[in-house]
């Protein structure tokens, strides 16, 4: 199977045809349009076998989660994504992994009318890069930095779903119920969500790493502090019913992999929240505010600080 | 070392500021001003230890070469390059490696103003994948689908001296001159000419895989075949002293690694290809013509069909 062909299966019939790609799949480079009016947004996500998946990770899954995570990149921008460019890298021309991996990167693509133009595949240990572009209106993008004292933090959705599975599977005791596995392996960037919150979420950031470290960043770019309710955090039943209740915390507050969105939102804006998440197909729940000073404080029902085990994990950490 | 260490490393000062980047590394995703009347140009590489360097690759070497062979397809669409995302595997927090990558990638960055806008490091086998982007002005991108019956075939500067040195290096036995390894270890993507060649050249490739299956690449976009003439060849006095006559040509047609651009003319045109060239800092070399069929042919001085060796090479070929 040579280069051409692999890329080929994974882009066929992504997206359909964009009116936008100019020159697609098959050339030194690929030619888009940017709307007139439109910022261009771009990020890039790397996935290693054995540290970011596990080994007998299902193909499809593969291939859905490594554009998912991107995706939920320009969610957090408040982007609209648009196209996208695969770097793979396997360790031999496996026809079989290659079609499930194109066909569980294709739903996701075909979900959100993202082309792949672009790619390249070589080899080596299994490797996924994805490069993921979007637009924004020009000046609506969403950025870390927009944090301010007095201002609420919310998260869409709910936390410590996918990491909970993760965890379940790496005990090998009780299996993980469905709902837990599929937020593992087929995460739902809050794209919609990244949208409607443009002009009344002041930062936002997807929960990759877990919510306290990437709450941190927002504080760190931000120039502010956070304090996190303990007990506003909220939990799936799935969670709930599978973890007790510190551990549930521990995960929400620090499991990463939630792809769910943490944003910050001044007093005036609070009560746009609720009506611009209707059609966003999830809600959002305040679990705390910002303050004066710097890095994130869990507090429990009675205000106290709490300390928690792991605050998210980052590479090659010291 | 972090993830926001590593990737700051890279990008401090990699182009100074650029105007069109409204929000850089640091956030979820880079936001980026494209310019009115222009189109937007993506390409995706990625190098493997092992597969594309050799393990005892210097590392600025390799921050150099990640990025240049990313500059050379966007040279290869007529383009200008602007600005960079990578991903950077990594098996430890080496942070000697790092300083070293970043300083090779910086070096090249600057000489094309080229700003890093994005990253991901991660823990794994040594990969590096760049996603370089760029602009051209609307319609002028040079594809791989324009070669016509009747044009000229043209390759810039000169063939082999990359995959010579490799070649001498795998030996053991002399060492490549200064000249061969500047090659091997420092393309330098012809950026220049290929934005003269807008307007000008029909089709355009950048020679990565090897002269005769680049070629072929046109050929297949261009519904098209393709004469070489083997004398023709441009050969380097470095090559030409390390080599005999056949193992040139050899090296010329199917080494790859040379990143110089192949590209066809009308004879309307042809002309005009040295004017244009003669600010770019390389010249241009006729070497063949398009026909009528398929494939690549390379004839020697008698006109005769002449076989050579690997036709460059591709992941994964069975």
């Amino acid at each position: 199977m040579t280069e051409f062909e692999l890329i080929d299966l994974v882009g066929a019939q992504a997206a359909g045809a964009r009116p936008d790609v100019v020159l697609g799949i098959g050339d030194d480079a690929a030619v888009l349009e940017v709307p007139q009016g439109a910022q261009l947004v771009a990020c890039v996500d790397t996935m290693v076998e054995g540290v970011h998946f596990l080994p007998d990770t299902a193909p499809a899954d593969l291939g859905w989660k490594a554009l998912a995570v991107n995706l939920s990149d320009l969610a957090a921008m408040g982007a609209t994504p648009t196209w996208a460019l695969l770097a793979l890298t396997l360790p031999s021309g496996d026809a079989e992994f290659v079609r499930g991996f194109a066909q569980g990167f294709r739903e996701l693509a075909r979900q959100y009318s993202v082309a792949l133009v672009g790619g390249d595949t070589t080899q080596g240990p299994l490797t996924v890069t994805v490069t993921a572009l979007g637009t924004v209106e020009c000046g609506t993008a969403i950025s870390r930095a927009g944090a301010r004292v007095g201002d609420r933090v919310f998260v869409t959705g709910t936390l410590g779903e996918g990491a909970g599975a993760l965890t379940l599977l790496r005990q090998g005791g009780t299996a993980p119920s469905a709902a837990l596995l599929a937020r593992m392996r087929r995460p739902q960037p809050r794209v919609a969500a990244g949208r409607a919150l443009r002009r009344i979420a002041g930062a936002c950031i997807d929960v990759s790493d877990g919510l306290v470290a990437d709450l941190g960043h927002i504080c760190t770019m931000s120039h502010v502090a956070a304090e996190l309710d303990l007990e506003a955090l909220p939990v799936s039943p799935a969670l709930a019913a599978a973890f007790d209740r510190t551990q549930c915390q521990r995960l929400a507050l620090a499991g990463g992999d939630d792809y769910e969105l943490c944003f910050t939102v001044a007093p005036a804006h609070i009560a746009d929240v609720t009506r611009a998440l209707a059609d966003a197909g999830c809600g959002a729940t305040p679990i705390g505010r910002i303050v004066e000073g710097s890095g994130v404080r869990v507090l429990d029902a009675q205000g106290h600080e709490v300390t928690i085990g792991n605050p998210g994990w980052e590479h090659f950490a010291t």
